[in-house]
């Protein structure tokens, strides 16, 4: 019975750990918009929709910014400050928004 | 009249030399498939889905791998190969993919 109630605790806190905050990522990506479109769909047509992409392509892509992999002159300074957690909470929202618009 | 002629045909060529063509885009981004989805959308949550996403992005994401601006095991020799007209094409076809898939 403990046993059972220890496995499930470290369940519970793994899911905790790994649980992306999209309202926090929402925050935090209000500084996208202006680029990204308000609604994750760009409006500028050099720029990408991130509505609907692949959460881990995010990641993927943020990080690569942040750390010197991809370069580019406004993404690179964008991504500089970012946590591992801010990463995943930005990704997360633009992932959860319609990739239709 | 004849000077309207000749610029309604200058219209019409660059219109022609301009456009891509969505089809021959099609044909050519069949090798793209296994990794973005046979409709644009990835299967792997490491790509990104390509269906509606804003042409000039992909014309330069595609430019990029080809050009050795950005470098990926795997999407810098699928790029090598491609012609300006391919990546104009291949964007054209993704970008005219619903974006929900």
């Amino acid at each position: 019975m403990l046993k059972g109630i220890c496995i499930l605790g470290l369940l519970v806190m793994t899911s905790v750990v790994n649980a992306a905050d999209i309202e926090a990522g929402k925050a935090k990506a209000a500084v996208c918009a202006a680029c990204h479109g308000a609604n994750g769909i760009s409006i500028i047509p050099d720029y990408p929709n991130l509505a609907g992409q692949k959460v881990r392509y995010l990641q993927m892509s943020i990080k690569a910014y942040r750390d010197g992999e991809r370069k580019n002159a406004i993404m690179s300074p964008m991504a500089a400050g970012l946590t591992d957690a801010d990463v995943a909470n930005i990704a997360a929202y633009f992932s959860s928004l319609p990739a239709g618009g």
